[in-house]
């Protein structure tokens, strides 16, 4: 009592909050202190060490991924209570180790389980696409009884954006029910760092999730409770959204796959949200995975719902089996390689990875070509304006729920100051509008040379792998993908390695902001962090995106067989 | 000389304009005094009195519907160039006697029509789905070599919007090209109002276009020059936009139909528009046919040319054939009736042509249930909100390039004043998409009573038949639909006929606005005034909204033959 009396309220909500969470885990899956002090001291928390912890039929669960899982409960193999449990087992580890869970609901779930078996034991077939998967939610998703905080402390005990009191908990985002509907079992909810516009994940809730590949790097963010879940294989699925790179950079940063659609193909309704009245660069629903087949899996699950008939928001495009036929029956593929932006120049395990990917594409026999498209300066500086128009009055309004500072990260970006003039914001869309016209211009010229235009495009997600804390400087090589609302795909290609990617003293920062992150490369630090690419498509192009991603995957997983 | 001396720039510009337009019809084709004089004192200019100007094969010509044009071209009953002949000649009479033409390009539709001709004698097969059409564009459509001024004197000698002087009559929008591309001779351009946003057709370059039907009513607008010549027959397909009614508002005022889409399905691109920076609530495309077929064909055109392959923000949605199909194999439509919005009564001849196609509907074997959505009201205010928000700053920008003034009409809407505060406009912004949902759900909600839903519903276009000109008080129920960005038809339904609607005493006015609205029907003025109604549907359902209207337009023609 006595050392709380000196602490703000705030920081004792949010300390209970924690001991709550804590508390929903189950006593035989809690780990002793020896074994946290353990954890404590590990570089790698994924693989081997947390399998420590685990019993073999969990561990033989969870290293199957999303679409073999459905497949052996429908087929018998697995009862979904046995895979739920598996699952919530793993995640419970998880986050005792590395911090990543903003809610657990263990119990709902394993009943949940046992209401699937029993019905597909009476049925005799699944009740969807997702039969019995557990599925992770970024903690911006409502599910019924559960908070929303958001990262805010001010929320704890109801859900973001909900202000009558009587319906906290009652509510359900569309794409929450959705996924229910399609079978799949909720289990937890991530973490994410304050404000949703950070690429590292901390908030005053539960503090900071880092890496669990590497304790000197970042899980990224915002999505970031699902990257370190899933690299923990405490999840095969996960749901996050993107509006700068939020389900893009956890993935790249944690070795796992990710979807960016361009928005309105999924449905956003009743989601908690920052800012949600700027509506004209909207923030996305996407998914992160261990594998490619669990994003695709997502995809149709999601649009298996038929969302459009419900969110007036969703543009009414069904999963096309067509375009992904095409594109398998095609002959070659034409890829665009963008090297750098020119802004901000990626690290050597980047630059290493970019070409890598490139080599392997084109030995499996596709056309690779040099992606110059227009400058990303002004798509990069304009959505940034976009986010930042309304002067932080949003974010404020949360904090002051509670009384919370800004974490220290965004003490600078998120000043309170004045609104944005409606005549500049009318004019900013003007620019963003003929942006995106200019940038699709240039990518139909590239059926010039040859007659074939460009199908996608290999681009890093940030200019550095799995980034330290504190050294993330510069977004833009996601944030223009948001502004041009292209879908996009994120693979695992490689890893930071000192050995390899050595400091390179030749090149010479165009900026401060160039140097400030040429200069933030640490051979020794990075190491063993990975490094994760875009492949970018157009708008309304995630079942193509994710087909030329896995003819692109398999072309890395060749050229890694046969060098 | 001396009369010009006392004369302001603007409007010397102004009548040196509408000069240089009626020079550029052929001699052989201009009415004489006498004849201009006896068009100046008829009532109703369509039909009889117009085709006392024109030969036999012209009138047979402009009395056939797009459709079936384009049939006998590539049939070879017909050439391109009579077609166009045709048409050239009857806009030319319609101009003379309506006032309804801002550009004249009648050489380069005759070159055109004989290229077609060469092409099609050459290829033997039609250049597209429009081979030969003559197809009328308001004047916010850039065609190469002529003005787009959209009414605003400052612009004449140029395109709005091109503000590089050596880019002048260089631009073409892409709808204009896409629609070239499936073989469309493009040969005028036509009135609109000041602004865009009024439901009558004014503007200081070419002053009124009033209602060729009656000379007592307004041919509506924005898109008026276009009901007005379609009425006249002097085009059976026109491309108008609309943000607030403005391709509604003149088909049902004119007699004739209209197709208004969701934004973003048809291109907007390198389009002349109001405040383009106001994105929230876009302006979109629309046709105006003197058939629903011309309708569907304009829009199998318009998707036939894959627009979103070039601009960005049209949704990939090709013409959907099934949806058609679905609709005609389908039993009995669910059709909604909305007989009033409770905000502002429809006079009497709106309400006798509701009750005409409803029951004609219903008699056709349909299910016909009364529309009680939510309220019009915050739909239709926040819609005039986002319109008003930039406080008619990009309005005045335009008119202080001539110095002219604001229309009379318009004076006090838009008075130049401060814009709307960034955070009010995000709010605003939530609301509309809560409005959304809201309506959404409740269009959802018909399921319950019979496990049916709504198709689409059967609604006024405006509160009056083709308004008595300064009566237009309220486009709630237009703009309504634009917040809800549903798709809509405008479909003929009757004329207001003194003998029948008769002044209701009965009905007490609910407030200020619905009293100047009801006290200003005038069975005499309004006699002969057309009725259309519209049909909505949802979200991109134009094929579904075409598709109803033709057996809601059927079940009409039969109730007449059957009464």
């Amino acid at each position: 009592m006595s050392s709380n009396d000196s602490k703000p309220s705030w920081e004792i909500k949010a300390e209970e909050k924690r001991a709550s969470t804590l508390a929903k885990i189950p006593s035989e899956w809690r780990l002793s202190p020896e074994d946290l002090e353990l954890a404590a001291k590990q570089h790698d928390l994924t693989g081997p060490f947390i399998q420590k912890f685990l019993d073999p039929q969990t561990i033989s669960i969870v290293t199957t991924d999303s679409l073999d899982l459905v497949e052996h409960i429908t087929d018998g193999q697995l009862t979904a209570l046995q895979v739920t449990t598996a699952f919530c087992k793993t995640a419970a580890i998880a986050h005792q180790i590395n911090n990543c869970l903003h809610e657990i609901f263990f119990v709902q779930a394993l009943e949940r389980a046992k209401f699937l078996d029993d019905l597909y034991e009476k049925n005799g077939k699944p009740l969807g696409l997702l039969h019995g998967l557990p599925v992770s939610l970024k903690d911006q998703f409502h599910v019924k009884g559960v908070d929303t905080t958001m990262g805010y402390v001010g929320w704890i005990g109801s859900n973001l954006g909900i202000t009558d009191p009587k319906d906290a908990h009652k509510i359900e985002s569309q794409i929450t029910a959705d996924l229910l509907s399609q079978g799949a079992v909720l289990y937890c909810k991530t973490s994410l760092p304050q404000t949703l516009l950070f690429g590292e994940t901390i908030n005053n809730v539960i503090g900071c999730t880092l890496n669990p590949i590497s304790r000197n790097l970042s899980c990224g963010g915002s999505s970031g409770g699902e990257g370190a879940l899933l690299a923990l294989r405490g999840s095969t699925l996960g749901v996050g959204t993107d509006i700068g790179g939020s389900v893009r950079i956890p993935a790249a940063f944690c070795g796992v796959f990710s979807l960016k659609p361009t928005p309105e193909r999924i449905t956003y309704r009743d989601m908690a949200n920052t800012n949600p009245g700027q509506n004209t660069y909207r923030s996305t629903v996407g998914f992160l995975s261990s594998s490619l087949g669990g994003l695709d899996l997502a995809l149709r699950a999601a649009m298996a719902a038929r969302p459009w008939l419900r969110d007036p928001a969703v543009v009414p495009i069904p999963y096309r089996q067509d375009v992904v036929d095409d594109i398998l029956s095609r002959g070659p593929l034409k890829i665009g390689v963008f090297w750098t932006d020119g802004i901000v120049e990626p690290h050597p395990p980047i630059r290493r990875g970019v070409k890598i990917l490139a080599e392997a594409v084109s030995k499996a026999g596709h056309k690779v070509v040099d992606w110059n498209p227009p400058s990303h300066k002004p798509g990069r500086d304009i959505h940034l304006e976009f986010l930042l128009a309304d002067g932080a009055h949003d974010v404020h309004s949360h904090l002051e729920r509670s009384g919370e500072p800004l974490i220290p990260a965004l003490k600078e970006g998120f000043r309170l100051r004045d609104p944005m003039p409606l005549l500049q914001y009318q004019d900013l869309t003007i620019q963003g509008l003929a942006y995106e016209i200019k940038y699709s211009d240039y990518w139909n010229s590239t059926v010039q040379d040859d007659g074939q235009i460009v199908d996608a495009v290999i681009m890093p997600v940030a200019p550095h792998a799995a980034v330290v804390p504190g050294r993330y400087f510069y977004t833009g090589y996601t944030e223009t993908i948001n502004l041009l609302n292209y879908s996009a795909a994120v693979i695992p290609v490689t890893r930071a390695d000192k050995a390899v990617d050595v400091v390179d003293t030749a090149y010479k920062p165009v900026s401060e902001l160039d140097k400030d992150n040429w200069d933030s490369y640490d051979p020794e630090l990075y190491h063993g962090g990975p490094v994760g690419l875009q492949i970018v498509a157009r708008k309304f192009e995630e079942e193509k995106v994710l087909a030329i991603a896995k003819i692109v995957y398999a072309a890395l997983q060749t050229s890694r067989t046969k060098p």
